[in-house]
């Protein structure tokens, strides 16, 4: 029985066990599944179900209902959370770690929020509060602060004491090495501890060169470094290099998929934050100001038709494939923008090879406003009876697919050295472009020849 | 000096020595470089240096050079080898492990791949072969069947020593644990063995409940598992479940990136293999169907728009402000349909949520309809002079956003349901839909109320 299947099937008893109000049962129920798969389950409950079947199991297992809480996601888990007393939540937020403890205190409501803060720091000190002080999206933000180092006095036997004496620390699969003022000096694995005496020195056998980031090093360069070295864990160290925190590559594999998420959502103008059940006023607050953007670039390519009213009014067949122009120019750009977007996000471009790129989307835009511009021009000729203005939706095609492609490339990586992020701006640049230019082309030289249109 | 800058300074500097013929001394700069750093300056190098300068570095340092060229993907792998013969070939292959042996095997041209593989397969028995021999994108494609694993006969203290005496092998974090017949029963962390005494079987401290995949699951699954359960690798089991492979975290990061690349490309009509790089001929070969599905689509557009060239033959203003209709319903269509994608994707979306999200989208477009309507109907009413043209105007996209919002969701709901991927073909059903329905309503609306809007 796959995954998938299982979970189906626990999701109809949860939401059997809550309709029979069966208490017991649902517990139990509950409390033999993973975190993961629970977060999944509440996902799929309606949100009165969602929110009774946490509260159920939060009285009987904390742990695991927490645990499950913020497996869905901080925002989600907060609203699970936010109906109860700030006592209450700074006492259930202890089930976690302190890197998704500020996550979730970071999208309670502000009163709460700051109450919850305060009752946090007076109990656990604040590892938590002074998580939330590194700016969002950093390495400081992401890390787990409860990171297992040993000193570089030890030996490799009081290190494995030291090890089995530990708990509750996050990967204890790589051993940092601080001297006597929390500096980072080496790393050691697990499995070298096996392989020497335990009398040797934890000096001599640890790796000195270690790969570190900063607490201030944005958390889509720390993804980078742990995807692209194949590490397990980086350690983060503050300005002085002390160690103050680890960031384990499952949080790693959270924010390559959030940044994916972010690529994709920015080139459609939706913001990188937006779920789909986000609430639906929530949702028409962050898309609209993109759409508005899109409606004045629109009304610019309006006014660009508006200048050739006379000759759509003699030929009204303009009128009809003016939209093809625009919108294959419109796809052609899509196409490029999205492979330079990507490219320019895993690395591959760089200033070097910019020419390059220009050269083949200038050649690939060529080819396909010629093979789309040919089709077209018959498409035309046929429905219309007149070749002329085939030839003439050809030859705009050919100019908008053209200029879509250059644009496609240039724009993404002009907006790139202007330090702006070339996913989020880039398609309404380019929408415009084409627009424009579409109209500008087909219209213009529609009314060039516009005697040879006429025979219609 | 940060990753980045300093990886700037290693590609001028081997430019200048390549370009010197300094070779002794590029060999040095090379050898000092991680696998994953090399692999970034081979990319920045035009293909004329980056043969040479792998070409310098396998002959000294074979392994590093191996291990860059497989950093730079299989592509580019087989690419910088195909000028070699198959004994060559088959003989620096040696230094990489099976699974990306096979990919790159993969990507020779064909006559040399068939020779490879048999050369492959006569030194070092059949991995790489029976690797070849799993569907692309599953699991036993991607695993590395070089696994460690021991017997549950043994004690504690010989599995440290097995451990101790292994060489070369991936992910030695969780031990698998095997019966006589290979069969995967258990698992056991390499930090529990460091807890309990060396007399212990292992048979009593193993987890019995092993997390495992098929060689025949999805790669998209496989690193859906991985990364809700937090681990760090997960045994691949044959139909007896017996293991045959692992595949270890960092695997699953490639896949989750290619996943995520292939999500966006296709929303933007790219196939899914494309770079920034692949020739202008084959880039062209494949964008070209999807513009020509789009042109035909565009076409039906026009056809609409032709039905009533009558009335904008009466009213030319009517085209001028058409194509705003028409473009604003894309663009609501594409943020729902980007949002509802990436949520079918990160498995947020199940049938039973549906309704809930259909409802939401409906109001977000109903909002987004109102707010874009009215404004558009001021400005054109401003551009033309005429408030009937404005209040059309309005209405169309009212109706249009709220079509693109409903369709944004059902389609690619109706697309998974029918197990097409949502998002290869929605864009495609999505903008023919809000050209038609954006064409029809305004211009529908246009011919109903001709005699208000004539007074221009």
């Amino acid at each position: 029985m796959g995954v998938q299947r299982k979970l189906d099937v626990v999701l109809d008893s949860v939401k059997r066990l809550l309709r029979m109000g069966a208490t017991a049962n649902l517990v139990n129920l509950l409390q033999k599944q993973h975190p993961a798969d629970l977060a999944q389950v509440f996902s799929d409950l309606v949100e009165r179900d969602r929110q009774a079947a946490f509260d159920v199991l939060v009285e009987r297992n904390t742990r695991l209902a927490m645990e499950a809480a913020s497996e869905l996601g901080p925002e989600a888990a907060a609203h699970l959370l936010s109906d109860r007393s700030a006592e209450d939540i700074a006492h259930l937020l202890q089930e976690l770690e302190s890197d998704d403890q500020a996550a979730i205190v970071d999208y309670l409501p502000d009163d709460l929020s700051s109450a919850v803060r305060d009752l946090i720091r007076k109990k656990e000190g604040d590892d938590v509060d002074s998580l939330l002080e590194y700016a969002e999206q950093t390495a400081g933000r992401i890390m787990n602060p409860n990171v297992f180092a040993l000193s570089e006095d030890l030996t490799v036997g009081e290190s494995i004491a030291a090890l089995q004496s530990a708990r509750d620390v996050e990967m204890v699969f790589y051993l940092y090495v601080m001297d006597g003022r929390r500096h980072l000096v080496g790393v050691v694995s697990l499995r070298r501890l096996l392989l020497v005496s335990p009398e040797t020195p934890l000096k001599r056998i640890m790796t000195a060169d270690v790969m570190s980031v900063r607490v201030e090093t944005d958390q889509e360069e720390v993804a980078r470094m742990v995807a692209s070295y194949n590490l397990l864990a980086i350690p983060v160290v503050d300005e002085e290099n002390k160690l103050v925190g680890i960031i384990t590559v499952d949080d790693v594999i959270d924010v390559i998929k959030d940044e994916a998420t972010e690529d994709l959502y920015r080139l459609a103008g939706v913001a990188g934050d937006e779920r789909v059940f986000t609430p639906a006023g929530e949702s028409l607050k962050k898309r609209l100001p993109w759409l508005v953007v899109n409606l004045a670039t629109a009304f610019l390519a309006a006014s660009v038709v508006k200048l050739f009213e006379g000759t759509i009014s003699q030929v009204t067949a303009l009128a009809v494939f003016m939209p093809i122009v625009a919108g294959m120019g419109g796809n052609a750009a899509t196409q490029t923008l999205t492979v330079i977007v990507r490219g320019i996000a895993l690395g591959e471009l760089s200033w070097s090879n910019t020419k390059k790129a220009l050269l083949k989307e200038a050649l690939v835009g060529l080819g396909n406003g010629l093979a789309c511009g040919t089709i077209a021009a018959f498409g035309a000729w046929a429905l219309q009876g007149n070749p002329a203005l085939g030839a003439v939706l050809a030859l705009a095609m050919i100019i908008n697919m053209f200029v879509a492609a250059t644009a496609g490339t240039l724009i993404p990586l002009a907006l790139r050295a202007l330090k702006i992020d070339p996913a989020l701006a880039s398609s309404v640049f380019i929408t415009t472009l084409t627009d424009v230019f579409g109209f500008l082309s087909f219209l213009g030289l529609g009314t060039v020849f516009l005697r040879y249109l006429h025979v219609v």
